[in-house]
């Protein structure tokens, strides 16, 4: 059961658009953000509360280095999406909040227009906690704002490590951005990347038409050299399904935002048709799920007291050799109270 | 303490090489493959005893899909070491034995000459269990392997899924093996595999000699523009450090096998000139113990009685999206008795 100040919040967040609409979708946030636990309790009546009213929006992933353009991109994508009526939810996961207290969206000045939108929400990456804690609030909030009725949620990280995977985990389409260079400057692609990208985006094109062309090129050939186009168990069937495509824009001048627009409504068509958008969300649940259920048993199993008077010297023993890995593992399970497996 | 029996293996294995030495390898093996608790004890104790003389072989991994040449390649490479005085052992990881118990080395006829040489040791994979399951008796009896006096270990898997990772995981080089084609043919690299690769083998050139270098000159720029090759961190120190290289060879009739020998000697002389050998040994141990922790943590979730009468509501409602997956993911980790997190 609710208490009245929550069930306030739900009717605040799930009624018409308002200022009371944008207070009560930043405090659930601020609640499922909290580390108290009564605050989690109330977080997750109130979330199993609002999930009928969530997936109706389309869910995009943006990621790319710093420099790239991002900000911008959103700034101009979200300005081009409100005036054709949609309502726009921006959240961002850092992957490097846990260390310097956060920094991607924190300065609202970067979408100077967009963040004072009335159609517009934009909440900063959450600024503590692991990469999984921070991932685990930003879905969370996402599915929030889903509720207060954005029916476009972009989703912003950094191209700079595992946050990628969190990001591609929790939205329909994964955008990557890039700056016009190629050759030895793809090698700021860190490995892995490239796979997790629906829609590979060439920003900055006005600096250099021909430099933005020869990129564009260059990386679509490269998919192709490493089979990511085309899917061989599909050749019957290749239009029904997406097959991650290059092109070229600049958000500064918004040259190109309606066609990387006309883009992902052709992506989202074509996965609902056939399927892989439900599927694709579903997959998202379940691997959410044990994810967390993951985090949690280790995190018992670190804070064990049995465990944290052996691990120190087991791992040593583990790096130095002088103990098999698969041994110590079995000797922390037993000293937890774990059975032979 | 071991019993005099154990004793006794342990004697036999760490001896001069022998008929005795065989069977204590062997009937070590199967000790830790067994899933009653009192072998698991005395493997353990054996393991321990065992791993200071463990460590001095070459790891070597070897993946290809179905038909690409692996045995012959094996065969092939394990007699031209033998003739050099080297003792070769080989092991198998078969990701499809849990479901069909096993296929890989199952049939030692597939290495007809090297089965049968008293300097090598051909053990297939464990058929039965989880991939992690199976991977970490593999490498468990690789540990054993190298107590007996193998200098050379060689694992196999089938480039079809995850064991790949597993393999590469636990072996110095991972050799990628393919086949003379190139362009489209090319998907059949996994996706993430290529990235694991310290060297790819074109095999059967001796069936098309220009498709083979087709293939080897095609593989190499794939490489190149996805920036596998290089390392911008280092770019002072270019020859100090290996980059993944493509080679052909014919298995079949011995073409290339002295220069992909040499290959790898080099490999492993500028790894460990670089301490990078040794490096990614001790990463191998901590990923090894995580892992199965990991697994045992699993495990013990799974069979709580809790979280058996749980699960399967929780995932079905997750998977309906009527419950958030975080929701889910703490009432189980409460209802196993585990505190918030």
């Amino acid at each position: 059961m609710m208490n009245p100040a929550d069930q306030s919040l739900f009717e605040d967040l799930t009624g018409k658009p308002s200022p009371a609409q944008r207070r009560a979708l930043a405090k659930i946030i601020t609640l499922l953000e909290s580390t108290r636990s009564d605050h989690r309790t109330r977080a997750d009546e109130l979330l199993n509360a609002l999930l009928p009213k969530t997936g109706k929006s389309f869910r995009l992933g943006i990621s790319g280095v710093p420099g790239v353009g991002k900000s911008t991109l959103i700034e101009t994508l979200g300005l081009y999406l409100i005036n054709k009526g949609h309502r726009v939810a921006v959240l961002a996961i850092d992957p490097s909040s846990s260390i310097s207290g956060g920094s991607i969206l924190g300065d609202k000045t970067r979408m100077e227009r967009l963040s004072v939108h009335e159609h517009a929400f934009i909440r900063p990456s959450p600024s503590s906690g692991t990469l999984g804690g921070v991932a685990e609030k930003t879905r969370e909030a996402l599915l929030v704002a889903e509720a207060a009725g954005h029916d476009i949620v972009i989703v912003e990280t950094v191209g700079v490590g595992q946050s990628e995977i969190a990001v591609a985990g929790m939205t329909d389409l994964f955008l990557l951005l890039q700056l016009p260079n190629a050759g030895d400057d793809l090698q700021a692609i860190k490995k892995g990347v490239m796979e997790l990208a629906d829609l590979i985006v060439i920003n900055k094109a006005d600096i250099d038409p021909n430099a933005a062309m020869r990129a564009q090129a260059f990386i679509t050939s490269s998919l192709r050299l490493l089979g990511f186009q085309g899917n061989p168990d599909h050749a019957t069937h290749q239009q029904d399904y997406w097959h991650p495509i290059v092109m070229s824009l600049s958000a500064l001048n918004g040259q190109g935002i309606p066609e990387l627009w006309e883009s992902i409504l052709h992506f989202q068509k074509l996965q609902i048709a056939n399927g892989r958008l439900q599927e694709r969300r579903k997959q998202q649940a379940g691997s959410w799920m044990w994810e967390r259920i993951d985090a949690g048993l280790k995190h018992a199993f670190r804070n064990h007291p049995e465990v944290q008077a052996l691990l120190p010297r087991f791992s040593a023993e583990v790096n130095a050799g002088t103990m098999a890995a698969s041994v110590a593992a079995r000797r922390l399970l037993e000293a937890m109270g774990h059975e032979f497996f």
